[in-house]
């Protein structure tokens, strides 16, 4: 295809956004819900079809000899398309937040303030492989009363254009604009280059995905982005821990998964508890094969542990997001040390500190500036989800409109209005 | 200047403002507010001096023959510096907002989930002329604990040098860091360039300026912007207005002050009122001399007003920001068509009703797509004194992030806090 038919397709998606944004922006919560409603149904009734659709994503990705866990996640079972379709329903069942008023006052000159919660207006999402998403964004997009453009893998493009039928008849059947969900229909490249640069049509942009992915369309986007780089989390062992608590919160942060952006990649002990818990731990860790990336004075502590590996930790190590069986250990002086390290170290992501030391706790909470800061917490609950935010569209790692997992208010906006009399300006 | 000597100019201070801001993230609301009243105390204490700093950029000014009225705005009065210090002194007698936490509530994990107010961090302000914006922004950016780096006009650059070092005396006074604000030191050009290409250092930039400036910077921006492009403010007379609050209203909206972006620039009127409301309003104008650029509805109705300057109006009319004495008006068939027109011309800045109807009054407040929106209230009133703010840093026409008036909430950005008991993921 030629960079200008693409222009062309890309121009009418974002058009067709645009005036669709209108319609939804003004949407009763009785029609979204019902479009959620009927897409958890589509999904449901069209579990054979949509398999087909997403075996020919499959049977291509085997014959580019894909490697098998990648494959996997391109599959659309029916669990994982009824997940999809309980996601549906319980976005249906929560409250609208669209028209939503907030701390009306009155001011001196007599006029009442307050601010209205509105869509955003378009957003384009950009991800990669699981063709679930395609559901996960159409659904929060309607719920939230915005328009979406989404952009998708080119392995998943067969399942992910079943799944936009089915949000489109989804859509027409409760009397919403059918343009409010569209699915760049190329796999051009191209089409990315041009989705992040229509500030006259799109007003963020959310990519999914790798690093590189994510840190290209930061440069080049010409709208804001809601970006997610890399989750260094930190968990920091206070002096004043209750040890059993830390040694199953450790535990649990670290190897509970190995692959999500909340598990932690550092443990920091303080020094004087450090004889104490680290054997433990480090016992914990041999018996389930993760390898520790120690500072010195650790692998001295760790030397005794039956079967574990142990390697002298680099500079680099203390960045570094691992997403494996791997974590880096460090013994700090304290709360200081250990608030210090974590603000030159980490991504900003999500840091967790154990202990019973109510000073220590309020000092880590308000100094440590990452998008999630947690007291006697495992590091994997920073999620939408276990947060209460119903459903998750991303995790904003930057500080700019929404910081950490961003749910439906990620996705509006506050308008000032103002109720008057007749009052003028003296 | 050459360029690399730009650039480690501005690399220091981006270093020097990303260490305060640590700082001041933490420190203590009486060693802010404390700050605040010796900036209060400098500034009446040094009226002469910072004067005598002034004369020398007003004599550049009139050498190099600019007009009275820019060289007025460069004008450091008695009166101007009481205005500063007084606002320090409000800004340091309002509650602090660091450190707020909304929202806890406890999830079905056992965690308590909240949000926690904090600084964005370091943002760039850049800006023109009238040099009392540096204290403006030094001291919301001392209250709401950033750090900051200031990029003032050249014309006041002596101006601006003898602010800074007050401020410095004062941050320094209330043993804050004083590299927690910062005057860029050269008129260079390229230092901007530098200012908001730094995303290591400075997390927002706010440009104030013309439309000219603004433009730039936010295409070329590689950090976020809080940007406020034109003000083309509309009130819009609904058939069931009463008109002897809406000839009031409308006065004052468009005649009060011509030059403030939130001045009206074009009236519309319900079709079924304009005969007897345009004239009454039309006689208004005429008196003080305002241009009406009307449709030929509204030409027709206004013929017979005595001393009228009537014009018809052109398709770019609908868009402009006069700044001056020119309104455009425009008869409309109702709420519907008002709405239509303003989310197709306006500039989203702040748009009015004057209506007594409750279901036409709803729809404006809801479907109108500006930062602003008003009922029976002159848009005027779109400014953060007004609003209770308590200050204003600017305007944002943007929806990301702040929309609206930018008080000091504007610039804290919310962390997600999480209090456990030593809960883990299951």
């Amino acid at each position: 295809m030629n960079a200008l038919d693409v222009t062309e397709i890309m121009q009418t998606l974002g058009l067709q956004a645009k005036t669709a944004s209108a319609l939804m922006a003004k949407a009763p919560a009785a029609a979204k819900n019902k479009a959620l409603l009927v897409l958890a149904r589509l999904l449901r009734e069209q579990t054979d079809a949509l398999q087909t659709d997403n075996s020919r994503d499959l049977e291509r990705a085997r014959a580019a000899g894909l490697a098998e866990p990648m494959v996997d996640r391109l599959k659309l079972t029916p669990k994982v398309l009824e997940t999809c379709a309980q996601g549906c329903e319980q976005l249906a069942a929560m409250p609208d937040v669209i028209g939503e008023v907030l701390g009306m006052k009155q001011q001196p000159s007599g006029i009442r303030v307050g601010q209205m919660r509105v869509p955003i207006g378009v957003f384009g999402m950009i991800y990669e492989s699981r063709p679930n998403v395609t559901i996960e964004a159409a659904s929060l997009s309607i719920k939230s009363g915005n328009a979406c453009i989404l952009r998708g893998g080119s392995e998943a493009i067969d399942s992910n254009k079943a799944l936009a039928r089915l949000v489109v008849q989804a859509l027409q059947e409760a009397g919403l604009p059918e343009h409010a969900v569209q699915l760049v229909p190329t796999t051009d490249r191209e089409a990315v280059g041009q989705l992040i640069a229509m500030p006259q049509f799109v007003d963020v942009i959310i990519p999914r995905g790798g690093k590189g992915l994510i840190e290209r369309i930061s440069r080049d986007a010409k709208v804001p982005v809601i970006k997610h780089l890399d989750g260094n989390c930190h968990t920091y062992v206070d002096d004043s821990a209750d040890l059993v608590m830390a040694l199953r919160v450790v535990d649990n942060a670290k190897t509970q998964k190995y692959s999500p952006c909340n598990a932690t990649e550092s443990l920091l002990v303080a020094r004087s508890i450090a004889a104490q818990f680290l054997p433990q731990i480090g016992a914990v860790f041999a018996a389930k094969g993760v390898e520790m990336r120690c500072c010195p004075e650790a692998l001295a502590l760790l030397q005794g542990v039956a079967g574990a590996t142990l390697v002298p930790a680099t500079e680099q190590d203390w960045s570094e997001e691992y997403l494996a069986p791997i974590i880096s250990i460090k013994l700090v002086s304290g709360v200081d040390e250990a608030i210090a390290h974590i603000n030159q170290y980490s991504s900003q992501h999500t840091e967790a500190i154990l202990t019973t030391n109510h000073i220590h706790a309020q000092r880590f909470l308000r100094e440590v500036d990452s998008s999630s800061v947690m007291v006697n917490a495992s590091t994997r609950f920073a999620d939408g989800f276990e947060y209460g935010l119903g459903a998750e569209i991303g995790i904003s790692t930057d500080k700019f409109h929404a910081r950490g997992p961003v749910g439906i208010e990620g996705l509006t906006s506050l308008k000032y209005i103002v109720l008057g009399e007749g009052e003028v300006r003296s």
